[in-house]
């Protein structure tokens, strides 16, 4: 049975991205402290075609959000290339081989044609709606689970609409002020721990969102 | 040597009372929520003279932050009795033998008599500051910790200050909406987490404030 999951790296005063988003600074200023957890694991720099890093509880993890993805849902603002109608140039924050593998599917009130990118990533482009793109994304991901790959609303919106059945969070322990909140406007859901791992650099609990 | 801690009931997404606190209603619409996790410990119940309660980790940990506790520090708010000069009838939330057993400093602008209660609590208003306050509680604490108890506004003048050792947050998996926060105006500190504790109720983790 196919889950609907997100995983996110949130601040302790809950953004998860720094202010000012720009082309240049994508996930705003300070945004970058977010992710260093996982830079210094040796399975996202795999992911990523990179060498070194640590096998540490942060690596277990890093692996783990991975593993069972069949596809992936991502807002316009993740995939970038700026608002409005598309610069067909654009191709994604990642070059020609993407760290996916799988389809993803790009929400957006623009039609573009679907992109085939090296290593098994796709990008289809979906304008009629978050279920639309939640069915194709289901249909794509076999056996597999759809993982809503962010940004902040993106996630809010699947997890608003009752559509979310995991968000798991890797808390980290800085606070950036301002910023892109992950938790507004999503209504009062009801959430349930059900996986903790600690490490130094940050808490990754796992909830499950109960109907 | 004396340290300077805080512990919190936190929401998921960051506050620590609902909106609308009143008389009535001290910890806002909602906010009673934040602390149901230790109401069900047997710890906590004893600690409130009430019996039952079961044995669990949420237990151990509604042990653990009081047991070096050698004097508290909390706000006006925390206190009661409303804005402005003393109503004197006012002595606090907790009845005649409240829940500290330690002297209890109050942050407030308006000057008072000291209280002394049942059970070796003690109240005292302190109207010059939160350093001189500190030094008050270090110099009553002896061989103990100084806890500030709440509310947001004293945790965040003290962690802004680099007055505060450890900030424990139990982590509460519910989503309040609006309300007080904890981590708005606290500046930029560095956090490190020491230890976690996990429950199927609450996540525990405590972070040490790295000078």
């Amino acid at each position: 049975m196919t889950s609907v999951k997100s995983h996110i790296s949130i601040s302790l005063d809950g953004f998860v991205a720094g202010p000012n988003q720009s082309l240049e600074n994508p996930i705003g200023e300070g945004g970058m402290r977010l992710h260093e957890w996982a830079f210094e694991t040796d399975s996202w720099r795999e992911q990523h075609g990179m060498e070194g890093g640590d096998p540490s509880a942060d690596a277990e993890v890093a692996d783990e959000v991975v593993q069972s993805v069949g596809a992936y849902i991502m807002g316009r603002n993740m995939f970038g290339g700026g608002h409005g109608p598309w610069d067909e140039s654009w191709r994604g924050w990642w070059g020609e081989d993407p760290p996916f593998h799988t389809p993803v599917f790009v929400l957006t009130h623009h039609p573009r044609e679907a992109l085939a990118m090296q290593g098994d990533t796709t990008f289809t482009f979906v304008t009629d709606g978050i279920e639309a793109a939640l069915g194709q994304a289901r249909a794509a991901a076999g056996d597999g689970d759809v993982m809503i790959a962010g940004g902040a609303s993106a996630v809010q919106q699947y997890l608003r609409a009752g559509l979310l059945d995991e968000l798991y969070l890797h808390i980290v322990p800085i606070v950036l002020g301002s910023g892109a909140r992950l938790l507004e406007n999503v209504g009062d859901p009801s959430l349930e721990p059900i996986k903790v791992v600690a490490s130094p650099a940050v808490t990754h609990v796992k909830y499950r969102v109960v109907r």
